[in-house]
């Protein structure tokens, strides 16, 4: 008799994604006519560039031809753009080599996938709001209890908050696998440098690893902060990166990003390369590496005319935020983020909940945005709003909200 | 104190492609100048046809204008490519809605990750030999004890031999996973109707499941065998389908594949649709979805002209197989599959074992083939030859194999 895998009813809801399409969809059914703004999903609007476009007809061109076809490749991916992310962190001062480069179709695969080469007793420790997958992934693989109103037993939450600038304190017990995302969805709060050495040297002292999201460094403007967990000294020894392609190259539905896992990096006996050799293992098994086409595209991504384009996206979405926050704020709702990420972090007013919130939002302005307590019970009261979007939807929800919204 | 998962220390060996290009390496650096011959991989080697690649192109263009840009997609594929594939089962005489089909990047890594949704103490059997990544993937998983000379401790194996025409007796005692495969990976046998309707009926009476392999389906030339293990009355309660476009496509490196749970598939409790469920949340929190660029491509494949240019290709592959086939057997030596399967099976000449072939084919003949032992205990003594190849290449192979090959 099969039987199925009961930590799925664990779950406490499902994604959180679906449940907004939900109340997004019923909205619209009882309001006819009615246009929804939205500023929920992180997912990018803009074409993708035409250096990068080239570099997927490129690659679709090569597989027409007995000469270039190429079939199974390396399920790390492919030398020459293992060698053109290595030669990335190498700009900003990192001695990686290009085989710690693992390629793959996503970071959120990655992320939820990277806990699977981990004993299942690990504690689990994750910032609080983070984004949904890494909790998910944990419960799913039998490593908390059941859900309660704060959160799941067995699993350290700590919490993000306008007191500590969210950015958490370390933990009070001992954890083994730690989830940190700089630039922080939903929170959009960049980590400093001093901020990861402190994870860093407590991971080195307890021998914890860190899974260091940093799918979106690349909005990053201060030049103080860091972009990668590996300009902290000793990092390689406990950490793991992950970054993306998604949102610089318009890749959410083309799918590539990367996951470093530094040969240095040290599993539980000390002997470094076990990790890689783990992940490498699990990789090959589980997966057969990103499609051959889209690794092209993201070759042509880092490409100079590749970069140069990208970044402009990227400033475009930056320019968004900015008109996210003057808007808020002029209404006097406290914001954070948007600076150097793609989020905008505000407070609910009126001491809203944040699908209170959501509610008010959707029914006065007609903007879709994502409750914070969907990432965790310390996002409660809190509400996230997209920069991505194009410029004239964005101007048109901040619109709506300063003339709408009931404050 | 991060921890591993001890289960990968219990996996016997490398994954078994890394150990014959270790060979093969050694071989050409003791043998400079010397050319090898590779009928090993299964991996596609010719161009992929115009109507695919005119999808491809199709695909990359629509990202690149703001009208047609699309990010993250469905985790469960593009509607359109569902219902394609609906009406391909339709064809068949089947009817199974398009939101039970999945796409996703892979056969690869949806049957390694099937089992993620099951209990860690259901009792897995797989086909004796058997794709290594049913197996490898349970051991990962915690499904068995320590590896053998037979085999996992705690893994059923069912022997396929000459003797039973390469299909396995049942089980003797219960199971509640099984793997099956057809046409075969790596014997070439295809399984009847009456043979799948054996298995149907006892997952049925056992409530167990089936996992369903049907990679190489587009392979079948006979009319009378099954493509789909859902052409057996009852099977839509009882079996998970595998399939993809690697091998018909030439999507090897592209990656696209379809999963298919139909609503009516039961877990333990009875309740029908758990595991259609169950599917979609894994899906949804581990995945992002196949490449929109790649979605695209399969669209194409299963287009009339996309349909046409394919199955020439699958053809091209069937008469490399034969080709080999019948130089093996003016060798006296006896094969099996390859003509409903781009895979021939044959008898180590000689008594030889599978890796002792292994080394004399490299060594006289300069051959690289597949050594029946890495696909399980039953596989010892046979020895798998690959149709996908240039038919330049697959000619010298077998010439090669005809004036040098001492036996």
């Amino acid at each position: 008799m099969a039987r199925i895998n009961q930590n799925y009813d664990k779950l406490a809801a499902g994604y959180l994604f679906p449940e907004i399409a939900r109340r997004t969809n019923a909205f619209l059914g009882s309001n006819q006519g009615a246009e929804v703004l939205r500023l929920g999903i992180g997912d990018t609007t803009e074409p993708i560039v035409p250096a990068v476009l080239k570099g997927l007809h490129n690659g679709v061109d090569s597989l027409g031809v007995a000469e270039t076809y190429s079939g199974y490749g390396p399920s790390e991916g492919v030398t020459p753009l293992r060698e053109a992310l290595a030669r990335e962190y190498g700009a900003l001062g990192l001695s990686l080599s290009a085989d710690e480069f693992f390629v793959s179709d996503g970071a959120k695969s990655d992320s939820a996938n990277i806990q699977s080469i981990f004993s299942q007793d690990c504690v689990v420790a994750v910032q609080d709001p983070a984004y949904p997958v890494y909790v998910d992934s944990n419960v799913i693989y039998g490593r908390t209890g059941d859900a309660t109103d704060s959160g799941y037993d067995g699993l350290v939450y700590m919490p993000c908050t306008e007191e500590n600038g969210f950015f958490p304190p370390l933990p009070d017990g001992k954890v083994d696998l730690i989830y940190l995302c700089s630039p922080n969805n939903p929170t959009g709060a960049v980590a400093t440098k001093d901020q990861l050495k402190s994870f860093v040297d407590y991971a080195l002292e307890h021998k914890a690893i860190i899974f260091f999201d940093s799918a979106y460094s690349a909005f990053i403007t201060d030049p103080e902060l860091p972009r990668s967990i590996y300009e902290v000294e000793g990092a390689d020894k406990c950490s793991i990166e992950f970054n993306s392609f998604s949102k610089t190259a318009g890749f959410t539905g083309v799918r590539l990003a990367w996951t470093i896992v530094p040969k240095a990096c040290e599993a539980e006996d000390g002997s470094a390369g076990k990790l890689h050799s783990l992940w490498t293992r699990r990789q090959n098994t589980f997966f057969n590496g990103a499609s051959n086409v889209v690794q092209a595209g993201g070759l042509a991504a880092l490409s100079s005319d590749g970069k140069a384009q990208t970044a402009q996206q990227v400033s475009f979405y930056l320019e968004n935020a900015r008109i996210i926050n003057e808007g808020l704020q002029s209404l006097g709702i406290t914001t954070y983020g948007g600076g150097n990420a793609p989020y905008v972090w505000m407070k609910a007013p009126g001491g809203l909940t944040s699908w209170g919130f959501f509610d008010k939002l959707l029914n006065e302005c007609h903007v879709v945005g994502t409750p914070g307590s969907g990432f965790g019970p310390a996002g409660e009261g809190f509400f996230r709003l997209s920069a991505f979007g194009h410029r004239e939807n964005v101007e048109r929800a901040v619109a709506s909200i300063k003339s709408k919204l009931a404050i």
